[in-house]
C-alpha cells in the first residue's frame, strides 16, 4: 500500500496515528538537528520531520533527497509548535519512521511554483513537470468540472450525448480540412471533422430531439495567437424549437456553469441585434462590462468646415470619462499614433476635452465651443470627460473605433476581475458578398436558415435582396468574447439547394458533398436548430484569462508542433507506401 | 412554440386540456368516418383523432398524409373509448383542432419498426431514418447515460478527465496507425492515437494521481467481424497504487455501472490467473454463465494402446451433462464435423456416454468400461452425462476445446439472457516469442511492468527467462468478452530501456518514438498503472448484445466506409499540392 492519506487530509485530530503518505519531494530545509521536507501530492501539502536525536541515519537519508524525488514514508501524526495558519494541514507535521525513494529525480530544468522561471517553450516540452504546477493543475481540473457540469445539466434537459466520427468526408471548405489516407481504398481520404455539424442535423432528422457532445474538432489553418489545430466545442442541436427556446435553454446552460464552478449567480442576458451592436460598438461581441456607447457625429460635425469630417461617410466617437485631465497633449499623441499602427489604420484621432478651463479640442477652429458643448450633450459628457472621435468610411472607422473602446477600457480599469457581462447577439446578416471571389460566404455556416420573414425573399429576390437577408442566427459573448453561436437550420431541401446555389455551389458539387443531407430533408426532417460553445474559451473566460493554452493538458505551439513528443515527424516509407502516397518531391526528409 | 407536451406525457388527468404537439406520423387508419394517426418523437406515441362530422376538410388532409411526415397539430386531450393498456398515453386521444405539416416525407425504403424490413446495407445508407426506430434509439440513448454514470462515478472517486490529444506521433506498431499529413509541416504526418497511452502515463508524472477519459481511438486494420477503424475505450490511469487498488476501483465502477442502468446487484469479482484460465477453459475470457470445467485424462487415457492419445501432448475433455441421450452416432458424426472446419481444426472428437444401457464410446475398444467409469468420476458424471474429449498439441487442443465448450454451452441453453458473469483474469505473460519475427512480442503492451518478484528476472536474466516472466496485468472479462484490459507501468527508466531492448528497438528507435516518456521517468515518475474498458463493447454486452455496430450512431461497414456520407473519398488536386504529397500513379482515381 502507497498511502493511508492523500498529503491534504491530516489534521489535529488524526495526532498520534501512524499514517503512510505518497508524494513528491516540493522543499526541503536543513536545520541543525532537524530536516523539514514539504511532501506534495495533487491534493496539498504535508510536513515531514527527521530529527538528528531519533534517528541519525534517517535524517541523513532524507537530508540527500533532491526536488522531486517521489517517496512513500511511514510516521506519526504529530502537532506542530509553529503552525501555518495558510495549509489546511498546518496544524501537524510527521514524525517519520520510515522512508522508501521509489523514483529518483534529476534537477528539473525549471521550478514547480506558481511564478516559475521557465520559458514557454521549455514548459512545453517539459510539460509533465508543467503539469505538476498547482496553478496547471487547477485549470486541468476546472475544465473537468466544467465538463461535468456540462453533462450533467443538459442531460438533466432530456439532451443525449451522441459520438459522431471522426473519420469523415472532406468540405467544400477541404483547404481547411485535415486530412486521412485509407489502406483500405487506397488513394481515398478521410478528413477530421470541423464540427459535427451535418452529423448533428442527421440526427436530428434521426428523431433524437436533443443532442449534445463535447467533442474535439480540427481545423489545419495558419495558427494565429491563441488557436489550436484541435479544439474542443460543446456542440448542440434541438428539434422542434424556435430561436427563443435555444436562447433559454443555453442560457440556462450558461447560467448553471457559472453558479456551479464559480459560485456566481447571473442575472438573465440582455439581446442585441447585429445592425445594433455594430452601431453602437462596432463589433458583433461587444464588452459590456463597460459602457462607452458610440454616438454617431455626422448631424452635428458635418457641414461646419471641417474637410476631414465632411467628407466622411461616419463620424463617430466615445465619451471617456474623468479622462480629460488625464491625457496631455503628448499623450493624446501617443494614442493617435497607436491608432495608426498598421494593425488599426486610423488615419487620425480627435478629441473634445471638458475641462474647467472649457473646451478644448483638437477641431476648435473649426467648431465653437457652443458646437462642442452639443456634442457633449449627445454623450452625456461632464466636466473631466474627453470625447474621442474617429471618421472614415462606416464599417472601417466603426471597426478601429471599437479597438480604441477596449484600449481605453483597459487603460481605465473598466475590465473588472470577477465582473461577467454576457450577452447574446441576435439576427446576423446570412450572407457577405466576397469582391474577390465574386461570389456570396455564409456568415455563419451553408446551413442556416434565414429568418421566416426572409424565405419568401431568399427564395426569388434578386441580387441586391441576397445582401439584406438576415440570418437566425445567434451569439453568445461573455466579456467581449464570443463563447458560442449557432442558427436556426434550413430543413427543407429546395431552400438548402437554393442557398447553395447562392454559394457558388454547382449541382453537382452539393450533392457530392452533401447529397445525403438533401436527402435526408426529404424524408421527414424534423425543423431545428443548434448551438457549440467553443469550450476551450469557455474555461478561459470564466477564469478571467486569455490564454485557452493554459486550459489544455497538452498543447501545441504556434507552428502546430507538440514540442513534447516532436510531432509531426516523418514517416516509414513502407507506410507511404501502404497509404498508397509519396512525398512530392521536394517535401523528402 | 412547436409544442406544449411531448408525445409520451399526456395522461387521463390532462382531458380537457388544448394542447399542441410535433412528431412524425408513424401510422394511420382509416375507420370511415374518422382517422386515427398515432404521432411519434422519441419519447413517446400519441394518439390523434380526426373526425369527418366534426371538420370534414380536416379530416380529409389528415387521410392524405404519408408515413413520416412531420406534423404540428393542437387538439383537445379527450378519453379513449377502448384503452390501450400497453401504452403509456393509452387512455387518451387528441381531438385534432388544426393541423400543420411541417415536412413532408418520401415513402420510406424500409419499415420504421421493431423488426425492419431493411437489410443491413440500406440501414447503414439511410441511417436517419434507421436511427428513428425505437430500438436503436434506445441503444443511443443507453451509450449516452452508460457514459453519464461512468463520469459521475469515477469524478466521485477523484478521478479528472483530461483531454488527451488526437494528433499525435506515429508508433512502431505504426502499420496500424492512421496518419495525417500536415500543412504547415510539410512532408511531416501526424498520427491520430491508437489510444492514449503514453499520454496518460504522463499525466501520472505530472502529479494528475487519477485520469480518466472517455475516448475515440483508432486502428487501421482489416475489419474483422465486429471492428470498428474507429472505437472508443473508457481510458484510466492511477499513482501509487497496486494491482489490487486498481482491481477494487474498477469492480466498483463496473457494479455501478450494472446497477445504474440495469438495476442489477453483481456479487464481487471472482478472480483466476491466467495459466488457469487456460487449463481449465482453453481461453484468457472464459465465459462464466456454465461451468463444464476441462479435465485433462494424460494419467488416466495414455498407455492403453490407443496410439492417437499416446502420442498427445495433452488428452483432454468436457462433460456434458444429460447430453447422453441428445447426441446420436450421426449428430456426434455432425458434431465431430463441425469441430474438423479449418476455423477450429480439430482432427477427431471422441465421446464417451454414459447412459442406462451402460457406457459407450467411440474409443471403446482401447477401454475398459472401468477405465472409462474412472475417467467419469473424475468429471462428476453421472448416468445421462457424456464426455468430449480431444487430444493433440497442449495449446491448439485448448483453444478447440474452448470452442467445443462454448458451442455446447449454446446449444445446451446455458448462456442465459440476463445472467451476467464477471471474472478478473490475473497475471499473463508479459512476452510472448514470435518464431515468425525472431523477436519478443509485449502480450499487452511496452509499457507493462512484470510481477515485483520478477523485476530481478528481467534485468538479469537469459532468454529462456524472458518467456516465464508474469506481467503485473489484468483483463476483465464479463461473460466471456473482454471488456477491459491494464496493467501496472513501469516508472524505472532502466527496466523501460530492457523491455524495449527485449522488444527489439534499437537505442536510436527507443529514444526517437519514447524519448519524452523516458525522459519523463528520470524526473520524480511516481508508480502508477491504470486499465482500459471498451466502452462499444461494454454496450453491447449489458444489453445481452453481440454486435457493437448496434450502440454506435453512425458505423461504418466491413471496408471501413461510411455508407452514408460515402466516404473515404478523392480529394482535389490543390489540397494534395497543399499537403506536399502525390497518390502513387496506380492509385490515382
Amino acid at each position: 500500500m502507497y498511502r493511508t492519506h492523500k498529503c491534504s487530509e491530516l489534521r489535529i485530530e488524526h495526532v498520534g496515528q501512524e499514517v503512510t503518505l505518497s508524494g513528491w519531494l516540493a522543499t526541503s530545509r536543513d536545520l541543525g538537528g532537524m530536516t523539514f521536507i514539504d511532501l506534495r501530492d495533487r491534493y496539498g501539502i504535508t510536513q515531514l520531520l527527521f530529527n538528528m536525536d531519533d534517528d541519525a541515519d534517517l535524517c541523513g537519508r532524507a537530508r540527500k533527497l533532491g526536488r522531486e524525488f517521489v517517496l512513500r514514508i511511514t510516521g506519526v501524526v504529530s502537532e506542530r509548535s509553529s503552525k501555518n495558519p495558510n495549509r489546511p494541514t498546518g496544524d501537524i507535521e510527521i514524525q517519520v519512521k520510515t522512508l522508501e525513494v521509489l523514483n529518483a529525480a534529476k534537477t528539473p530544468p525549471f521550478t514547480i511554483e506558481e511564478n516559475t522561471d521557465g520559458g514557454d517553450d521549455l514548459r512545453m516540452k517539459y510539460r509533465y513537470l508543467d503539469l505538476r504546477r498547482d496553478k496547471v493543475q487547477k485549470n486541468i481540473i476546472f475544465r473537468s468540472n466544467l465538463a461535468l457540469e456540462t453533462r450533467k445539466y443538459l442531460t438533466s434537459q432530456d439532451f443525449v450525448e451522441v459520438e459522431t466520427p471522426f473519420l469523415i468526408k472532406s468540405t467544400p471548405e477541404g483547404a481547411r480540412d485535415f486530412v486521412v489516407p485509407s489502406r483500405m481504398n487506397k488513394g481515398q481520404f478521410y478528413a477530421l471533422p470541423q464540427s459535427p455539424q451535418t452529423f448533428k442535423q442527421i440526427l436530428m432528422v434521426g428523431g433524437l430531439d436533443k443532442y449534445f457532445q463535447i467533442v474535439k474538432c480540427f481545423r489545419d489553418e495558419d495558427l494565429r495567437a491563441d488557436r489550436q489545430p484541435e479544439f474542443t466545442q460543446i456542440d448542440c442541436e434541438m428539434s422542434f424549437v424556435t430561436q427563443e427556446d435555444i436562447l433559454n435553454t443555453f442560457e440556462g446552460l450558461t447560467k448553471h456553469l457559472f453558479k456551479a464552478t464559480l459560485g456566481k449567480e447571473l442575472g438573465d442576458f440582455p439581446r442585441m441585434f447585429y445592425d445594433d451592436a455594430m452601431k453602437l460598438y462596432g463589433s458583433d461581441k461587444p464588452d459590456l462590462r463597460f459602457d462607452m456607447q458610440f454616438v454617431e457625429l455626422n448631424d452635428v460635425a458635418k457641414g461646419k468646415g471641417f474637410g476631414v469630417f465632411d467628407s466622411a461617410e461616419l463620424v463617430v466617437g466615445i465619451c471617456a470619462k474623468g479622462q480629460a485631465t488625464e491625457y496631455s497633449n503628448k499623450d493624446i499623441k501617443k494614442l493617435t499614433e497607436w491608432m495608426q499602427r498598421p494593425q488599426i489604420g486610423a488615419k487620425g484621432l480627435v478629441y473634445v476635452k471638458f475641462t474647467a478651463d472649457g473646451v478644448k479640442s483638437s477641431v476648435g477652429k473649426f467648431y465653437s465651443d457652443e458646437d462642442l458643448q452639443a456634442w457633449g450633450k449627445l454623450y452625456g459628457a461632464e466636466e473631466g470627460d474627453m470625447l474621442l472621435v474617429l471618421s472614415g468610411e462606416t464599417e472601417k472607422t466603426r471597426k478601429r473605433l471599437n479597438e480604441l473602446r477596449l484600449e481605453m477600457g483597459r487603460r481605465m480599469g473598466l475590465m473588472k476581475e470577477g465582473d461577467f457581462k454576457p450577452l447574446w447577439v441576435l439576427d446576423f446578416p446570412l450572407l457577405e458578398w466576397d469582391e474577390d471571389s465574386n461570389r456570396f460566404h455564409a456568415m455563419h455556416h451553408p446551413f442556416t436558415s434565414p429568418k421566416k420573414n426572409d424565405v419568401e425573399r431568399m427564395l426569388n429576390g434578386d441580387h441586391e435582396t441576397m445582401k439584406a437577408l438576415r440570418a437566425d442566427a445567434y451569439d453568445l459573448v461573455i466579456n467581449g468574447v464570443e463563447i458560442g453561436g449557432g442558427s436556426i437550420r434550413i430543413h427543407d431541401r429546395e431552400l438548402q439547394s437554393k442557398n447553395f446555389d447562392l454559394l457558388g455551389f454547382t449541382k453537382e458539387e452539393a450533392e457530392a458533398q452533401f447529397g445525403f443531407l438533401l436527402g435526408a430533408f426529404e424524408y421527414g426532417a424534423p425543423p431545428h436548430g443548434g448551438i457549440a460553445f467553443g469550450f476551450d474559451r469557455l474555461c478561459a473566460v470564466l477564469n478571467g484569462q486569455n490564454s485557452i493554452r493554459d486550459f489544455i493538458a497538452f498543447p501545441k505551439n504556434n507552428q502546430g508542433r507538440d514540442m513534447m513528443i516532436d510531432a509531426p515527424s516523418p514517416i516509414h516509407g513502407e507506410q507511404l507506401e501502404e497509404l498508397g502516397i509519396d512525398l512530392k518531391k521536394e517535401e523528402v526528409v
